[in-house]
């Protein structure tokens, strides 16, 4: 395996200066609705209102001062960037963000408050792909992928780690999958911990997936990794296709893949909103629309599900 | 003084079995902004969602069990009323809840799912108060008024209590004023715990107000109780009247009233949101309002600030 635990341990030794140690929050009313105890891992309150920054400043700490003198860069519409902007700030070096042209007003502020240089590409693939090697070319600055690397999955993966550390006894972990670097670390850390262990009681980890970019469902089916899909999903942080690295991982170590509708995200988005009280993301909602879909898996258990973003425009809501 | 610092650490010993602890949440973007250190008290995750049920908790378990054998009634179009509802239940007894006819489906949802019985009246405060004297009269329960009520006042303290434990050293503490518990409560604490201790430091306390809503505001700085005034914020939490025994305490404790316009409470929730990723009503963010329209009080303080409730609906947003 190309990461372990030890090294998702490592990483959270090393990054935990800079994160919070998030809170874990339950509601009695969701409880009774669900008919299990579900216990969620607030990444939505983590630094830049996600996990991603996890695993960026993972990776960042991870290189030596001769490696990362030049900076980093990355090609990011999401998390990723701002997370990225601000890890590099942390090292004191520089960070360059290739963003497409049309990306929210909000994302480009917050990643210049962090004094990263952005620069804009067409809203393609190729075009976002072909400008990073530019500037990795002009630059020297050291290529950070956003899920498709062992560091970051060792990073994400600390989110679980201390979830299972923080919650005895869990049945289950519920994560969201795009690019599937946290459900890749988060498999690791729950095999990890109870496979070589007195500890019989194996928890066990699902992704939860939108229909409309169901690609890490069908490469789980089939054994063979989807790489081209056209997504067409509100959670917009789950458009990603899947890593290579994170399937390889996931297809040993995750329990399944749970597809949830646009319709079950914006209710179970609407419910953490109005119980849990906490602004998160459709991504962060498939977590709980899963567990609410799938009562034949998670009825009577203790599950953790992990609210990965808060980062939204209130001004574009599905309510 | 009607109700003291001892009333209020009774209060607490009273209701901690039924209440949550809630946490203190910060934020360096937020302390940033504002120019000083900020202590958001989360009572948007208390029970109920709302600080209410401190109080309402507090009074139905003051009474003996001949007093509330016949149950409790109140009458509130706000949080008060599913506060009561639940605290009732707790206790074992009926509970009477007279609302408007027009109140909204989902509090009225709540309340039922307490197993209180809900009596429907015309939206005046004499038809509601003259339906309560019929409640009351017809089913023999205690009446348990929203705000002017020494039980009330010392369990709506109990908020401060925790905060001022929690957060060492606060310079001063902004809280909502609607009918005026919480603020009444609060300023007895401030007062109570810097005044006969060796702790020279005071904790200054302010009341935040819409400029929409302001006979707190007017009451204190004429020294007489604005009794009737016609509200129009977006507040509906603060739209209430200043209690008698409320503004009493407050004359004599608080340190100011401070306003704050729509636009304020507006552009301050969008922060809370945004920022703290908390879901609370209009009436919690008039706190943050002031402490960002108040520089010359605030500016280098550290300052607690307490978050009243999070209900509201999701369909009827300001942004």
């Amino acid at each position: 395996m190309s990461v372990t635990l030890a090294d998702i341990e490592a990483a959270h030794r090393r990054i935990s200066p800079y994160i919070h140690h998030t809170p874990v929050m339950e509601s009695e009313r969701l409880n009774e609705l669900v008919g299990a105890w579900l216990f969620f891992k607030c990444e939505h309150l983590q630094k830049t209102g996600a996990f991603k920054t996890r695993g960026a400043v993972n990776a960042i700490f991870s290189l030596s001062d001769d490696e990362v003198r030049q900076g980093v860069a990355t090609h990011s519409s999401g998390n990723h960037g701002s997370a990225l902007a601000r890890a590099a700030k942390l090292r004191g070096v520089p960070a360059y963000i290739v963003l497409p042209g049309n990306a929210r007003r909000v994302k480009k502020e917050t990643i210049y408050g962090y004094g990263a240089e952005i620069i804009e590409c067409e809203a393609t693939l190729a075009a976002r792909e072909s400008m990073l090697d530019e500037v990795v070319a002009r630059t020297g600055a050291v290529f950070i992928p956003p899920y498709d690397d062992d560091r970051i999955i060792a990073g994400q993966g600390t989110a679980a780690l201390e979830l299972v550390n923080d919650v005895s006894a869990l049945d289950a972990l519920i994560v969201p999958v795009g690019g599937g670097g946290l459900l890749a670390g988060t498999s690791i850390v729950a095999k990890g911990m109870t496979s070589d262990t007195e500890n019989s009681c194996a928890i066990n980890v699902y992704g939860a997936e939108p229909e409309m970019a169901d690609d890490a469902f069908r490469s789980f089916r089939s054994g063979e990794r989807v790489g081209n899909h056209v997504p067409a999903t509100m959670a917009d942080g789950l458009s990603t296709t899947l890593g290579e690295r994170n399937f390889a991982i996931i297809k040993d170590l995750s329990d399944g893949i749970l597809l949830v509708s646009e319709d079950e995200i914006v209710a179970a988005m609407h419910l953490i909103w109005t119980r849990l009280k906490q602004v998160v993301e459709p991504s962060a909602a498939v977590t709980l629309a899963a567990a609410i879909r799938y009562p034949q898996i998670f009825t009577g258990k203790r599950i953790g599900l992990i609210l990965t973003g808060g980062n939204l425009d209130l001004s574009d809501l599905p309510f």
